[in-house]
């Protein structure tokens, strides 16, 4: 039994629509915690991020932590429970698959780690980048897959392989043991029920921004 | 009047849902092209991507393009018909606002320019970048923002400075006359009402995938 991308799970421990918000207030909580600010409230968040404060709380009332009535939240303590619930406390190891321009260009993001993200290995079919490193990360052969996945211990694949093969290499993924993939391909990869997959598509979003753009010209 | 990021716009020329398809329906295409396949029907697409054949009809036919009832679509022109109201067949220009890591991987990335998105400048604060090329990209000082965007006729700024900074830099791109962003930030950005907003924080589909993979840990 397969599942298309993005199915919903059915039983996700947190609603995907309040966990698309929970980054925005770690990063309003983080700059009140830069800026030395110790409390905030629901209703102040509101107005900074142009969101409904109840809606707010509601989302808030989620993480294991209580507001005062009076005062909010105190900062440094909302900042780290947003983290921990976002899983950004924690390193996922994960490897990535293709490392072309931009598999190569995410190795090179530090901000994953930032939030979490441990790129512990590349793999490609490439020879001539094969047995290199790219900002200190060793490249191996896609075809030792299974063997070095399992050595890693790395729960997610990054896909970042050409259209064509995407498929085909997140099968390989998954019959390698991998738990999650993270799509970064325009195709739609299918998998099996029990093997998470999340999509980052950021040439659709150029669409969606192109198609914005024309809008306002014809109005 | 301000209006939140990713606020639908009530009057887009093409439905965002099926907008968000039509990438899919395009990698697909262009595998068959590549394949010399000549024809193909919204059986055979939803078949092949676990999506509706009725579905893929309604989508395609905001297309300016005809299907023969019996043999289907001719895959040159529905590859092409897709690329185009896409807005991938034609040139945007571009300036990226922040070339750390992420900016300087981006500009690296020639993903984006397949899809039609040119960055034609990069612009940041730090003056050791300043004055350089990344991978053939200018960068300038970001106090010439305005001056340099008019003459380069850039109209999207693609926004990835730190968090911070982040509506900061943006209101400074919509004062120098950028009518579109696409925002890379964590951060909620506030624009004029006739300033388009894309939002791609990919470290939010992290948070998504942790949580989706904690799910499954549970279960």
């Amino acid at each position: 039994m397969q599942r298309p991308n993005n199915a919903g799970n059915t039983s996700v421990l947190l609603p995907e629509p309040s966990l698309g918000r929970l980054p925005w207030y770690l990063s309003y909580v983080s700059g009140l915690r830069r800026q030395g600010v110790s409390h905030v409230s629901t209703t102040q968040m509101g107005a900074a991020l142009n969101l409904d404060a109840s809606k707010i709380a509601k989302d808030l009332s989620l993480l294991d932590l209580r507001g005062k009535t009076r005062i909010g939240y105190e900062v440094p303590l909302l900042e780290e429970a947003l983290q921990r619930v976002l899983g950004f406390q924690e390193s996922h190891n994960a490897v990535m698959i293709g490392v072309g321009s931009l598999g190569s260009s995410l190795i090179g993001d530090r901000g994953l780690g930032h939030y979490g993200l441990n790129i512990v290995a590349g793999f490609d079919v490439r020879s001539e980048v094969i047995g290199t490193e790219i900002f200190g990360v060793p490249i191996y052969d896609i075809n030792n897959l299974v063997k070095e996945r399992a050595r890693l211990e790395a729960e997610i694949g990054v896909l970042a392989v050409p259209s064509e093969v995407a498929q085909s290499t997140a099968s390989l993924l998954v019959a390698s043991g991998i738990r999650a993939i993270w799509n970064f391909t325009p195709t739609r990869i299918l998998v099996p029920e029990d093997v998470v997959i999340t999509n980052t598509s950021i040439y659709s979003h150029l669409a969606l921004m192109y198609n914005r753009l024309s809008n306002l010209v014809s109005d």
